[in-house]
């Protein structure tokens, strides 16, 4: 592994280098010992917990309340809905003992064959299963309606192929799952839940995203309707970013989930399900970072400003921390987080590459000769561009400079996707954007999971989404020269 | 199981069965058909997202940071440390398999036999073994140190007799788990966070605690010196709420983790472990709750004031609500959570029965005549008295009282405690006060285990701990006739 010491790889070298590199040496995750799970650090969890304040205050604003559900599941819950047994079956932990013993030559512990369980364990790869055994209990009358539950957790699918945030086998998120008297109502609440996921990331993460239903094939296992985010990322692959399910009955069938309705009828709940994990995480470094390091929204940023004194003597360090106090204190008094650096056993320029590296939005850097004017520099992390500034008014600039950062992040990202995006209609064209610039592509297609198939074996381009805005005009398919009913958005993806 | 709208079997007639219909009906958890899995219900998790809010911001005060961990432990990491894989080894649920296959005779899924780990994996009981794993490679030099990490996390301990929140399979915790360069700065951070937790029971969820050591035969698995927090119920036995333990060198030894020393040389890094869980809903619950209901102090009520207007007509509720506006704004501004529960499907009676079985510390009720009166009744759920008030200075009023709840919580759990605790020099006496009074009792011991161990043969009394502080002078063991150091604290235990 690169030391941390050593620049990063430039993008344009080896972007999936560069990222995993970043994501190292920014103190973001590591990999650990347990195959495909992750080490989430202190740095890296930070910004998660941000997100995660964030994403709660969102959904405590639209009526929703937390609960906690057990983490295993019998295997014989995950067979009642066909299609969601089929989805996961392949990707479980198993738990199938509950007891270790010594190992009888002495040599560390066995597992003990006289504690197997009666019905296999699996680890939640997703809760909607033991969920709705639980709603069961809870739903009896349209009264009891609607039930609006979310769940922060980890879990688990084994995925064989696995790349930090991206995708582990153990990872953290949060589930959404609703119990409704109509289908109308379910239908709104998926919708009201990936506005919310869109809303978080085009406002938060800067991230701009496409919203729009996946395709058959791409449907959640189980699901009769999918909405997800797509985002781009900056090597011209999409990452789906969040899903919002719905579920219609299935769930209810399965469980045996009925109401009494106001006319005193016997009917089946209508469920959703809605999720975003820390693969948000992967998401925000893959959007904005550059070859210098991290570059994070303001709004996520566990430190948004760090100020740097740089000093020949202890009596000009206390000179400074003296001119900086009432820095601090401003920019504390506006909400902003502030980190102080006046270590004295690391060097200014070690510093300014650490929270480089780091995505701090803003660095303040006071030497000598601010001292003596009266200014203090200034340095952007999304430019990489600094200015020296007068002292009077700074607090009230650098707030507004930690705005326009937000927004600077945003438009840079929208650009990239404008650049990014093509319009094609015919396959030798799909295919010639797709490996010369990637991205986005618009096409027309006849529908069928046969053509989706076929062009995902022959270009690995996938369909992201039917965009539920844009153009909506029929066509003819870009691949089979079937009719088409409106353009849906491909890519190659994360 | 008992039905919502019947009374809460006292706790004089049955106190563990008083605690179970509670936590149910209360809607605070129930158990899942997973066994021994609880699920924690919207209004209990309410109550724990409080908690964990508050512990969260003391550990941020005292320079700790969050990071996660995985949840597997490779079973030979276990081994490496003798005491700690003794201590869990029975109680470990076992990751076997990582896949499903269709089971040939079609009827669901069945593990697929070709899918076997090469190494188990534990679900963490808890996680030293993984997280020194981790710091081998994070720490070099003493520049290294301190590390001073805690994870919100869930764990899992195969138990056989569960008890919802008390003792559950899968429980969620938090684990701080810190590294230091010296024994005295990992022994001042055992003690500190034995500190914060005493301040957060007693601040917090008004629950005197005892803060002592275990003895040798209660410490943690794989700890030098294990630090406690003791409660004592209301049924007069003993609740352990918090631990913190000092480590010594026994993970860095069983991990190979060393360090550079100030002088160049290579040391072994000392460790602290420490972490509260959810079986502090259970302390909370049992600490203050009746036969009425819960209780619940102030600062974690997710509701801390109801208001419930009584009105004969649509147009009465409409002046109602006028007149209540202000004061639900004018809690609100001061940071007071409040409920208007205007609902009209429900009647007055039964919503005051519902909130005084949820613990809502205070509930204003205005009818009619209060309208002509400018008056309203206010209710506390701690003395269960009512009074009619003024309206004007009501806001202030009621902000003062929840501080007064607050108070008055934690004074009457201090009485309860102070006239259960019973200071004994035979053990005649100590037999008897247990079995009549219960409660804690301080009595000399002569520091063996074979005489803790015959004392909770005989009596199933177990030292809580040896207290830090209180009577220190010595005296003779009352079991064995023997020397003591000083009298350590007895109690029967959850």
């Amino acid at each position: 592994m690169a030391k941390k010491t050593d620049a990063l790889t430039p993008r344009s070298e080896d972007y999936s280098k560069w990222y995993n590199e970043l994501v190292v040496k920014a103190d973001l995750a590591e990999n650990s010992e347990v195959r495909g799970c992750m080490v989430i650090k202190p740095y890296g969890y930070a910004i998660w917990e941000k997100m995660q304040a964030v994403l709660d205050g969102m959904f405590k604003e639209t009526g929703h309340v937390n609960a906690y559900f057990p983490l295993f599941i019998p295997k014989s819950f995950l067979s009642r809905e066909a299609d969601h047994v089929e989805g996961f079956a392949k990707e479980c932990a198993v738990v199938t003992h509950y007891r270790l013993k010594n190992n009888p030559d002495g040599s560390g512990v066995v597992v003990d064959p006289a504690a197997k369980l009666e019905e296999e364990l699996i680890v939640r790869p997703t809760s909607e299963t033991i969920i709705w055994n639980t709603y069961k209990g809870w739903i009896q009358s349209w009264r009891d309606l609607p039930i609006l539950c979310n769940q922060w957790a980890n879990v688990v699918r084994w995925e064989m192929r696995t790349r930090l945030f991206l995708r582990t086998a153990e990872f953290l998120w949060q589930e959404g799952h609703t119990a409704h008297a109509t289908r109308e109502e379910a239908r709104e609440e998926t919708e009201r839940m990936i506005g919310v996921y869109r809303d978080f990331a085009e406002q938060y993460m800067a991230m701009p995203v496409i919203v729009g239903h996946k395709s058959e094939t791409e449907r959640f296992a189980g699901a009769i309707d999918t909405y997800t985010i797509e985002a781009l990322m900056q090597d011209g692959k999409a990452l789906q970013s969040g899903t919002s399910h719905f579920l219609g009955q299935n769930f209810a069938k399965a469980f045996g989930v009925t109401f009494t309705n106001k006319e005193g009828e016997e009917e089946l709940v209508w469920a959703t399900s809605w999720g975003v994990s820390t693969r948000l995480m992967g998401a925000l470094i893959m959007s904005h970072s550059d070859d210098n390091g991290l570059v994070l929204p303001p709004k996520l940023a566990p430190i948004q400003v760090v100020i740097v004194p740089i000093y020949k003597s202890m009596e000009q360090l206390e000179e400074l921390r003296v001119a900086l106090k009432p820095i601090v204190d401003g920019l504390k008094a506006k909400g902003v987080s502030v980190k102080l650096d006046d270590s004295d056993n690391k060097k200014p320029g070690w510093k300014f590459a650490e929270y480089e590296l780091k995505g701090v939005p803003v660095r303040l850097a006071m030497g000598g000769r601010d001292l003596e004017n009266g200014t203090i520099e200034v340095s952007r992390r999304d430019t990489l561009t600094k200015e020296t500034k007068e002292l009077d008014g700074i607090v009230e600039y650098v707030a507004q400079l930690l705005e326009d950062i937000q927004k600077n992040i945003l438009q840079k990202a929208l650009d990239y996707r404008a650049e990014h995006t093509t319009i094609v209609d015919t396959y030798d064209e799909f295919k010639r954007v797709l490996d010369e610039k990637g991205g986005f592509i618009l096409a027309h297609w006849d529908g069928t999971p046969e053509t989706e198939a076929a062009i995902k074996e022959e270009t690995k381009a996938t369909i992201r989404c039917i965009p539920s805005d844009g153009d909506t005009s029929p066509g003819t398919c870009m691949y089979s020269g079937k009719p088409s009913a409106r353009r849906v958005l491909f890519a190659r993806a994360y």
